[in-house]
């Protein structure tokens, strides 16, 4: 399941959406004529926020949990995160009557670890750096034998992020255009592959904080590049590629949009006074770059896959 | 068609139903897990912010204007409001290609002014005092011979607000109660009256600011009273029955709940966390009424009507 080689197929978006369906919901998809003449093109949400545990990632943790063998999953999953997948993960494991295993830095805020706290996830924390988080999540592994479920460096992760564009397809099916926001890639991987599947010749993007590109450097110079250091509002964003899901994004995807700082806060602002939902920052990114109404979206049907509305609504970025 | 005695009928609202057709949205109901754990009950919330102008009031607005013969309809349409009913009545007014003529009180926030202006309603300002807003309609009407179409006193308006219950049960047919809020009354009308046609049995409550609680002392005493002096942040809710709305409602609705302000901002901010959706404080009364788990509710299956999501944003009833 972890092998780095095997790529994403379509087949194991099909299983995915046979293993979380009825464990996950089918999202409805909004529209709103004021945002369509803002951006110069004809929108379709997918809005993720209302999924379990408001965020698309509650399809790929759900599909990971339930691919498990029995003896697999016998000793729990484990993973370390300090959002959205950290809660997905936990409220899986409980479906499945199993325990997760969570790292988390010690510096994530209350909300998100009550999140986890909430589904029964057993949470360790470490101190806040990359080296520890991995550390750490490598000891609970070897202690309790617990199965390591990645946020987006996992074939059953990125294939379960895709059931989301799988969905979108059918009830939309004459979109020419899908675009998502890209951190490490497992949505967007999992968006190219069933969007080539079930439409040929539909044109998938990636958007990105423009201070958290490393996407879009890695596809234009064609090397996979690091994080560097992200300095973005959008915190589901600052994680990098993976070589796996960079190979997938290098397959499918037609380009990777970046979007400024200021223009993902006015962007998140228009999709709750207009559209009416609780966008993340992360979810207004990609509206934010369709909002800009670049010449290769002008004009066209857009699906835009809204990811998730979980942050703190006493600390908006419009506050005066 | 202002015939104060005839009564609101199943028919009048399927006729609406017929005409407002692809001109209004049917919108989607959502469910939280953590919002029935929190009330002690089974919630499905209608999300009429998603309708057009983001409030259920372009359903009635769509069905007043649509229901004019030629000759009336020619010389436009007419009402005073400040809400959400101004910009209905314009936006239906230009669907239909027909002048609409709005008077609001010069102190109506900015936004709500661009709404109606964006519709090309053409707005005419007068003092805030309902004495002034009713002249200022009259001689508009006396000078243009458009149709005053009055916010909620008025029968067609009725039987359109009461499609969103009419959609709402056929999407969810064991419901056992619906909720809205009640203002002037035409939303608890239209919702009993499509209720109790479609299902018998069914108990239809009203939801209403303690502060502005008219039709709650209107229903406990079977007299019509007057709104006095309403003090709320729910802005949509501050008005009184009408003669005609209190007929249907004393003929229909089980009770009216009333609901402290503390309470509806804090369930107003329990649907944005959780339901993930932008509700207006009016919007959140309903749902904080069903949040106190009165005995009555308890462990029932509860259609939440949510009426819209127009609000300021950068005035939120937290903000620090």
């Amino acid at each position: 399941m972890s092998d780095t080689a095997a790529p994403l197929t379509w087949q194991l978006i099909e299983d995915a959406r046979a293993r979380i369906a009825g464990r996950v919901r089918s999202t409805p998809v909004l529209t709103s004529a004021t945002l369509d003449e803002l951006s110069a093109a004809r929108l379709y949400f997918k809005c993720e926020m209302f999924q379990k545990c408001g965020a698309f990632k509650a399809r790929g943790a759900a599909n990971a949990v339930f691919a498990l063998s029995e003896d697999q999953a016998r000793r729990g999953v484990a993973t370390h995160s300090s959002g959205n997948h950290a809660a997905a993960l936990a409220r899986a494991a409980r479906l499945r009557g199993i325990p997760a295993y969570i790292v988390m830095p010690d510096n994530t805020a209350q909300a998100k670890r009550d999140a986890v706290e909430r589904y029964g996830g057993r949470v360790t924390y470490c101190e806040a750096t990359l080296a520890s988080r991995e550390a750490a999540a490598a000891q609970l592994v070897a202690a309790t034998g617990a199965a390591f479920i990645h946020p987006y460096d996992n074939l059953m992760v990125m294939a379960g992020q895709g059931t989301a564009a799988a969905e979108f397809l059918e009830e939309v099916p004459d979109l020419e255009v899908l675009i998502c926001p890209v951190g490490g890639g497992g949505l967007l991987s999992g968006t190219a592959v069933a969007a080539h599947a079930l439409k040929p010749g539909v044109q998938v993007f990636g958007a990105e904080p423009a201070g958290a590109d490393d996407a879009a450097r890695s596809l234009h110079s064609g090397q996979l590049q690091g994080a560097g250091h992200p300095r973005t509002i959008a915190d589901g964003l600052r994680g990098a590629l993976a070589p796996r899901t960079f190979s997938e994004i290098r397959r499918g995807v037609t380009d990777i949009l970046t979007v400024p700082e200021a223009a993902i806060i006015s962007g998140m602002r228009e999709l709750w006074e207009v559209l009416k939902v609780v966008a993340e920052p992360s979810a207004a990114v990609p509206y934010a770059a369709v909002r800009a109404a670049p010449a290769q979206l002008r004009g066209r049907r857009v699906g835009v896959i809204l990811s998730g509305g979980n942050l703190d609504l006493d600390r908006l970025p419009w506050a005066p």
